[in-house]
């Protein structure tokens, strides 16, 4: 069974987000890293090649490059994905760079920098009809995805309220740490949208976990976000209330203001018969109150006759091998890497690996940004998805 | 050591919230119950009178009949305190009545059913300087105290943020029983104010709980309130955005439409260097995260050199011993009456007792209440307290 | 409605166990305490008697004056039933007194002082059809009912193994605390029978929790008991092999040098197709595992279809209003002081209000703590329980 | 910066502890499988080399015949490091031939399937100073390595008293399903040693961990081992009574007829002035009480200044972004594969990288094994660790 062969641009190891996505891809075994262009500075790409075996031929200087040389090499040793782990302001290039060479694309979120581009990028994915997954990795745990089907199945009814909450500590946590130099770099951060930093950051993971669950869209916010931490350039904290377009209601609350919190995205979806709680700490656990039942803890590898085929699918191991942050990104990996393997082989390949964020949630998070955004500037209006 | 005599209004044996203010007000031995107006129903009051051992005499056909014969009674025989444990639309009467009487109050909360009558009380309260107490019975946990001393000492600098949450299942669980009687009550408690149900059930309680905490005022709201089981005639649900006195902001939510909840009231207060989160249905917990430490659990009965006495002081038993709703609930009766027992000996009495909710906080209360609604009726506007 | 009256020996306020005896019978408002002898020390029985509220002349100077003009007064007026919180050494001769009075007890565990005691008093009871209830309060929580009633039921099958613990940190905890008072009394504490400390002060209470909630008997015991505390008058620790009479075995753990801990008493059953675990420090929460379904936390207040009615009828409150040590405690005060009141009034009695420990539950623990101690002196040996 | 060529007996996919060690060997990239034997079943060994993408020229029908050709082979093509996943009765004869070819070795536990056999390969490794990893795969946890950094440190005293529980539901889980082949296979599993299923299979686990965290060693035992599912061919539940070297006492118990219990890995180790808790199925907590101090939770990610390196050396993630049983499991993959990578470079390597189970530790896991058993045998009589 061949590797779909993978090339990468920035990724360079050390950084808490490279090394995820490393070891995601590494897991199952199912991708090699072929080609790569790491850094825009030669020495750090030539040592990310280095560190990650790759052959020095296939470093290239600039992503563009990468998609260049790659797509003239013959067709079974040209890579067959492009995985993009670069600062927000570049997904959009080599996202469309990628797509235009005729490569699919796995690409950290959030999708672009702008909502413009996101349109852009989803415009090419469908005229090209390439694959394109968005590493909202939170989505890949399978208590996730056994929530998403206990919804799907219809025996807990509508959902009528959503709150999530994404509240970290992170830069409350460098503000109290007195290392000036982070210090500095969390006040502007790069990692961030045109016109957030908090929400484009954190809240676009609340917001595609809750659709994700609860298979209902966003249509509206209402927003008071805040820059609380002082001389911060962008938003450090946002409480959003939300209509879906089923009529529910929910609050959206993203905070990188909490202190001594480490990442806790938590979410609670409360329907005619039951409500549900999943924690991203805990994550594999799932709480599950009916109206007329005890309580139940879900747990990831016991399933009985639970709804659903996907929490199972993305099970790696039995019952109480607890499974983490890791495992869960990989899923998003995985599941490309096997559909793309079976398009390459002529293979049918299971639906179920066809369950990872795309393009349009992509799309979706960045004009949930804008709205957010506009609503506060505007005085706290109701704001309705620009898609 | 003699015990405090005390008249109550409604209260009859067999309701939840009755039942609660009976082993409340027993816990401590420091009351005994004298008289009493349980019930306008004249079998259902002499019932109630005969079940708590209240001489026939003294079992009145009125609360008003009950203010005026007791306070012809000698100093030494008549009461000395009264408890209105009574639907809210007669919460103010009751309370007037009473303290015209000369008598101090503890009454069930909201305070009144009108923002108008609110005030009415807290003008007499003031004017006749008498002791009022309001059960907001969540408030006398100790690690609800310890929350507060954390706050109080400073060491975690000011509050940023707050998110409270009071997600019962009540209605919810009701409708999920198929019990005709029961739904149709939920439709339409008696258990409210004239603008609301859910939020002035327990929105205030989630209010309060915060005011106390933190030592910072509610001054603004933007709500967005539902009612979400068919045919209710007022709110069941409540997503409400808050602005504090201090500058923190905050969201509170109050929901009984959370299917299989149970009584869950949880606060999370974000400050500069740490943040606490405690969750009343298990309250001898207080999760305490420092920016630069690790996670503590503060627990009921171990405080070493924390701050504050009040913890200690609204603590019974060792730790380990789990004190529970009922011992908090008594926390508020224990200090009422040690309070007015001291004044009645012309004793000393610990300022630690005098820390128990009052009608100036009922009026904060009936006030958000109003603000709440007004806000939604408005269009999601902010509205301001108007104490 | 009236109240039983009550004597008391022992139970000066101001010490835990006294406080906790104080406020359980308080809580249902059933008893009035009207008679007492509450120390040796004629100052603190007086002061004692004033605090508590008792008429002088009912206050006495030795528990056998009390047994003898109590009895001597109109029925209408003794005592119908005596509670003994007594120093461990008196604990026998104090219910001898009261039996042989013809009053009824409610007395502290353990039983008696050693085990010739213990089978003294089964047979004063026996003889002389008395109600005699013993105070292991920790069977009183609702949840420890639902675990006995699960396993009634037969739907988990047999048990076949138990794991039960007691690990406080008390005698640690002194130690660290470098109090040399405090340390100086935990290294020969009064609260203990001839051969043991630690095993027959909560030792016990482990034992008596495993066999109310599986139905079965411990039959024989291998131990390694051990005194860490240097200078320590008597044992410490304990780790005991068990084996029941129905086959299961299991494992014992008592212990009071478990530094940091502080009252954590946790069982777990494994029957042939679940198990169940339960946390005192936790109490509402049973967890309940079927090698067949998903786990689930069985709630105080949230019955459903579960098997028994013992669980709701210990139940005061609605679910999540937290139930604590003091309401598990009183369970046993109210059960019997319905009997008692049923009784004297010639009525019918439900029989669920027969549910507490009593003297055969106390000759049993008393055995135990004799076997215990033997096979560690005779070299871990197994030795059987001498009932 | 190339990676360790890596051999494997056994570990065809798809099943469980296979899956397990390929995951744990890719996630950090150190390592590629360049060769294998994975079955003897020729058709299903090709199959397995296929599916780990092993050139065909180096999957070998036999274990004996890798070591020979591999041997042969020019140093740098050779493998480095024999993995070795097979079943228990060939653990001894797969490792020897390994380092008699001169490889080092890291190998599934328990080491062998009887004592003798894990002595000729304490021997072996001793004379042929080759690396030997066990994978005792618990001990990888960064949570575990903080309790034992704390205890190391000194600061909580002298290890007093522990208690292991190794409590699963897997052979009564199995019991319940009604799947009679499972059945069939969990009453006689071929995964065991001469004389023991259980201990030999989680008992061991348990007991490397106490050993690992504590620093002391198990001197003898006193054990109650049972089939209690009928017809199993061996031993599915244990308790154990321990002695250490350093005269602490302890409880070790292994079940695998836990019902409805999942994986729960539990220790609780005493100390002179704190407690620790760690649970395998929430990894990334651990539980610190000290006598004098507030409960703190310690979790992966978030070490300020406490004691060991070895800790952060073994987390991948920042705080909150859980980590499972793979990572842990990884981690002696990547330590091992960082000693024999700086060895062959001729590099030095971080003493970090020395720390996991090794061969000595497996000989004591097998003499515990044969003393549980013998002890039993013997009518519960103490047994010391014949090493």
């Amino acid at each position: 069974m061949r590797q779909l062969r993978m090339g990468m641009v920035g990724g360079c190891p050390g950084k808490f987000i490279c090394d995820a996505h490393h070891m995601a891809w590494r897991l199952d075994g199912l991708i090699e890293l072929v080609a790569g262009s790491f850094s825009s500075n030669a020495e750090r790409n030539e040592n990310a090649g280095k560190q990650l075996g790759i052959d020095a031929s296939r470093v290239y200087a600039t992503y563009q490059e990468m998609m260049d040389k790659e797509a003239a090499l013959p067709e079974d040793q040209r890579i067959e994905l492009v995985a993009s782990i670069t600062p927000n302001q570049i997904h959009a290039p080599v996202a469309l760079a990628a797509l235009r060479a005729g490569f699919p694309v796995i690409s950290d979120k959030p999708l672009s920098f702008s909502v413009d581009e996101a349109r852009d990028i989803v415009k090419e994915v469908e005229e090209r009809n390439l694959l394109f997954a968005l590493t909202h990795n939170y989505s890949g745990y399978p208590m996730v995805k056994q929530a998403k089907a206990l919804v799907d199945s219809g025996e807990l009814g509508s959902v009528l309220k959503v709150v999530a909450e994404y509240a970290q500590g992170s830069v409350a946590n460098t503000m109290a740490s007195g290392d000036a130099k982070r210090i500095e770099a969390a006040k502007d951060p790069g990692h961030q949208t045109d016109v957030s930093a908090c929400f484009s950051d954190i809240g676009v993971h609340a917001a595609q976990l809750t659709e994700y669950i609860c298979g209902i869209e966003i249509e509206k916010v209402l927003s008071d976000i805040s820059t609380i931490v002082p001389d911060k350039r962008l938003e450090d904290d946002a409480n959003v209330l939300v209509r879906f377009n089923n009529g529910a209601k929910g609050v959206l609350i993203a905070s990188q203001i909490c202190s001594g919190n480490e990442n806790p995205l938590n979410i609670k979806v409360y329907l005619e018969k039951g409500s549900m709680y999943w924690a991203q700490e805990e994550p594999n656990n799932l709480v599950l109150r009916r109206a007329d039942q005890p309580m139940q803890i879900l747990r990831t590898g016991r399933y009985f006759d639970l709804p659903g085929d996907a929490p199972k699918h993305a099970t790696r191991l039995p019952a109480g091998h607890p499974e983490g942050y890791t495992e869960a990104f990989a899923v998003i990996y995985r599941n490309a890497a096997r559909v793309l393997l079976a398009q390459a082989n002529g293979e049918n390949v299971d639906d179920l690996n066809r369950d990872f964020p795309n393009a349009q949630d992509g799309l979706r998070g960045m004009a949930l940004v804008q709205a957010v955004y506009d609503s506060t500037q505007n005085g706290n209006t109701w704001e309705t998805l620009q898609i």
